[in-house]
């Protein structure tokens, strides 16, 4: 299996593979080798059966040993390892949300520093939603109960007051699920805590009990990150379409290059704010100016906001520091391998840590105060500046490879486009293209990249398959960053990949806005990062509120075809709950139980109507999202007929 | 080394040994022989260097992948892993903390129900050590600020507020010292998702800062366990001596006989209660009445109040039932093996679990609500009369082992005890026994049982040996459990294995209460459940106080020898960060990294004064323990020879 594996393409990017032609037998050590080195891998934790959980263990699942020493079946401990993994990814999209909810309190108190409401008109419609009174009202004093709410939702105790954010952004029959199957939380904090004493020795053997409690925990996850994006938006403004660039050609030869990488945009903004004033001191350090770049997810947030270029996207983080062109890695939270800062130390690169809780050895550490938000920037481009003069011209190898993105769609600009063809009702320019079978559904890309599959392939076979074949494709994080490095982000893709029914149903897009846009629609949407993926729901929402219907019937799906973090267990797991079909390219550590594997991929869809697909091959989950978005189509249309034949032919009700 | 663990001894509890027998070749599978078959553990799990936080994983440290496929090198591994288990027993002693808050709650809110405040003295002592007033205002208005207040510790978002809990508990310098080590949590969920977010991929890679950030979360686990015990003492009184029995022996032949497993005293109070005033049904249906006997730390909740017997501890509670004489097992939350289930069904015994998020599958599920506490207690209760109508008296066979039993040391019934040598200065007693060197220093034994030693041996070996050396001894949970079975709890204990020092100031004691108790003094004082542990250091608290230094300085240490739980890494955590030396019997998942084993054994205490200890052997533990008091005696008779020399001689200040 490890020789099967060693046979095979690492990434299909050109530019990755340009560069790690580069160490083809040469001695710096990334991701791709290590991945090779760890070969074979362990079976009994690639299955879930493998508890560590307490100090007897640990204890592996084996026909000799079919429990563990406390007598834990093999669901228990599936289960158990499960919940904690929803409960990293949960966390970390709970302290990113917390984050930018805490900077904003002192927006609140006046305090705000560097930073301000940009979207007013944002805050308004958050607020609204959440039932908060905006009429004659200030910008303050609404923000003040946003934000108390928004402290709320991770802090409250009773037992009887439930999440509101989660309530106003679903459908009612979500909330009605939800509190019948015991799973609506009372709050983030308060769930991540008794999910976790959950899962401890002795606590919870049941199976059923430990998968609600990860849908549960899952829900949390979609509340933290909800705020996350909602309050960004009003932070830093809503995104808007963006016309930009991605992959290592946009390294510049000449400027300074700082690549801006993992998920919050507090600091990111900053630094690219930071970095358009100080063109002048990079000019005087002999540089052309300074260009700042995205990877990962901090990335797509500056791309969407400020229309920066994305350098790329997770599993080649290290490949960019080996173009010997990055002179500073700025890094906030998530997905930083600590393998950067082994790679920069061969070159000039610094890599500069920022939070007080995610630090690496040997990194550069700027701690990143808020309440001095861009003097801190400043000091960061400054660390970029210097590093440009030490970078030496005879290590630097650009890839020249790059393509045209166009971004920036948040539901609100995707919302203003539709707006163009069908401006009382915009969403139903989509439910009326699939009714009239223009469109074949809509799928969402997310996700990372993984090594157990080829970095990029996934994500993007699936996405011209489904292209082909008529689908509406939006995408976020580390998906959208593959589909931005390779290209399908503009309109050319549409062209090459799109079929004839999602190509007229672009053209009609394009024709409305020629006067508006200057850009044509591209083949996929790109919604933000994956922490934006609640962008994406918003639109299920919205489609289920247009067809009058409970979220699993529309015909959605979502595909994560190359997961790797917790944080894609935790957001698969509440797509699933909130309705809709997902692919993971990528098994995760559950078939180790039948049960639980049965529950993921079966029983999830008689209770919540969304769930789970396991396929590594492209092709073949192509074919079983298209199966899956087809059902829904056909249901669709059945109902259609037969609420028509209805109201025309006067059937009784009880029919 | 498989065929090495073979031949050993499994127990040394004569009782368990007794049980163990009857199955042997028998097809009762026990976590004894789930063990066995478990071996050879795996050894990346076991020294802490496998990563399944991402599912790019597992990764395990290997000469050929010496780093994770992200780079995570084996101590950013060790350390993260370290976290999680102290979260997984922090968020359980948090869980157990807020449902004993929320319970008080409906107190305050006058819908307490069933119960109310029974010790408005210790209302009053932990609300004025909080700094709430208790002068001419009502329990009724006391409490409502009590319980505020910890529900605050719980919710507390607010990044400049710290923890009250643990800044009024400790002495002060321990409260600078987390300051200065930024570790001073502002509260207990805020850090539980925090911590959880920094041990995701890619955030945080440095292993120091992963190892402070362990114990500000061991400090959440402090703080919930502290809050357990205050409220549990003013809900259900604070313990007073007590005399009972323990080991199977207690079992009746003739009655129904239920045992209380598990850690809340919530549920088990009340099912006692009702137990009490149900007798006649149980003679009605043919027993001679009603007996309650208690497993864990549930059975050492009502065994410190009630006086109830104890069954068992953690190991053995499968055994229990294979008595045959056990007709229901009510268990509520942490350290219950799922095993006892299977066993149970081969026995007439029901199983029955009563919390919501602490089920077994096949189990009797009473959901335990609060508002109703004492009419569900004796919904249980009928349960086991029903079910000894079904025993088997051919299935029947109780060990004839049993030991009295003299517990209830609160700290409080401690002091009075004390008092009754010196009423103005009850801790006066202890520091002068240990400065006149009487006694070689105190020391607490706390933590599981773990089959990689053999059950309850570590725990009686080096109890002994310290008891031989004069070392005033304390005990909770499983340990206290282990020497109540064993005998060591009771005044005989004094006669066989306390040394001379020892013996002269116990019967000190014995002189100054025997108007007043009953029982002369036992060799280990029992002062409760491993929530309890806080009382334990409540005592180091008052000892640093009355010898005026920081904890560091007081000849106390502490023992797990047979820690198996994620809560005993936590509690051992905590009780390093507060100043003592920590022996642990099990190792734990450490050594794959030296520097994270570093940092346990040595480093920590340059910066904390406390440490580890890993010695799996008994007596080389006992050495260790008794070194480690010993360096802490001559410290403290070096700085009085000097602060006497300094009196008398007046040397200069700068000395």
């Amino acid at each position: 299996m490890a020789e099967k594996k060693k046979d095979r393409n690492l990434s299909i990017d050109p530019a990755a593979l340009e560069v790690l032609a580069k160490t083809e037998g040469g001695n710096i050590e990334t991701a791709y080798q290590r991945y090779l080195n760890m070969q074979p891998q362990c079976q009994y934790g690639n299955t879930g059966i493998c508890c560590t959980i307490c100090i007897q263990g640990p204890c592996r699942i084996t026909k000799k040993a079919s429990k563990g020493i406390c007598g834990a079946a093999p669901y228990t401990i599936v289960a158990r390892n499960l919940l904690r993994h929803v409960l990293g990814g949960t966390s970390c999209h709970s302290d990113h949300g917390l984050h930018i909810t805490m900077v904003m309190k002192e927006i609140v108190d006046g305090h705000g520093g560097d930073y301000s409401i940009t979207d007013s008109a944002k805050l308004k419609r958050v607020a609204d939603r959440l039932g908060i009174p905006i009429e004659g009202r200030t910008d303050q004093e609404i923000l003040k109960d946003v934000i108390n709410l928004a402290m709320e939702e991770f802090s409250r105790l009773d037992k009887d007051k439930y999440s509101v954010w989660l309530e106003k952004t679903v459908v009612p029959e979500r909330v009605e699920k939800a509190m019948d199957c015991n799973i609506m939380p009372n709050s983030i904090h308060k769930t991540v805590t008794e999910s976790m004493a959950q899962t401890h020795m002795g606590m919870d053997a049941d199976p059923v009990n430990l998968v609600f409690q990860s849908l549960k925990t899952a829900l949390c996850d979609y509340i933290g990150m909800h705020i996350a994006t909602d309050l960004s938006d009003i932070l830093f403004g809503t995104p808007t379409p963006v016309v930009s660039e991605a992959n290592m050609g946009v390294l510049g030869e000449k400027t300074v290059n700082i690549a801006l990488h993992g998920h919050n945009p507090i600091l990111s903004e900053m630094v690219v704010r930071a970095a358009r004033e100080m063109q002048d001191e990079a000019k005087a350090a002999g540089a052309e100016g300074i260009k700042c770049m995205g990877i990962c997810c901090t990335g797509n947030e500056v791309l969407m906001r400020q229309g920066v270029p994305v350098l790329t996207n997770f599993l080649s983080q290290e490949l960019a520091i080996m173009t010997g062109a990055v002179d500073a890695m700025v890094v906030d939270v998530q997905c930083i391998m600590p393998g950067v800062q082994t790679v920069a130390e061969c070159f000039h690169t610094k890599i500069i840590t920022t939070i007080p809780n995610v630090k690496i050895p040997s990194s550069y550490y700027v701690d990143f105060d808020e309440t001095r938000a861009l003097e801190k920037a400043r000091e960061i481009v400054s660390i970029a500046i210097e590093a440009f003069k030490e970078r030496d011209p005879s290590k630097v190898s650009i890839p020249q490879v790059k393509n045209k993105v166009v971004a920036g769609f948040s539901l609100e600009a995707l919302t203003e486009v539709l707006a163009a063809v069908n401006p009382d009702n915009p969403i139903k320019v989509i439910t009326d293209a699939v009714d009239s079978g223009e469109l074949a559904g809509i799928c969402l890309f997310a996700g990372c990249n993984n090594l157990k599959v080829t970095h990029d392939e996934n994500h993007t076979v699936i996405a011209r398959e489904l292209a082909k074949n008529n689908v509406l494709l939006v995408a976020t994080g580390c998906a959208a960053g593959s589909f931005a490095k390779l290209g399908l982000l503009n309109s050319d893709a549409v062209e090459k990949y799109a079929g004839e029914g999602l190509k007229a149903f672009l053209n009609r897009l394009n024709e409305a806005n020629k006067d508006k846009l200057q850009e044509k629609m591209p083949l996929i949407f790109h919604m933000g990062s994956c922490v934006d993926n609640t962008r994406a729901y918003d639109l299920v929402t919205a489609l289920a509120k247009q067809w009058q219907m409970d979220t699993p019937k529309v015909p959605f799906a979502a595909s994560a075809p190359e997961a790797m973090s917790e944080k894609a267990i935790s957001i698969g797991s509440w797509v699933v709950t909130l309705g809709m079909p997902v692919h993971v390219g990528v098994i995760p550590p559950i078939p180790g139980s039948a049960l639980i594997d049965g529950i993921a991929l079966q029983i999830a869809q008689d209770v919540y109507g969304g769930y789970f697909m396991w396929e590594e091959d492209p092709m073949e989950a192509s074919k079983k999202l298209l199966a899956a978005l087809q059902e829904r189509v056909w249901k669709l249309k059945v109902h259609r007929m037969a609420k028509e034949r209805y109201e025309t032919e006067a059937i009784s009700k009880t029919w």
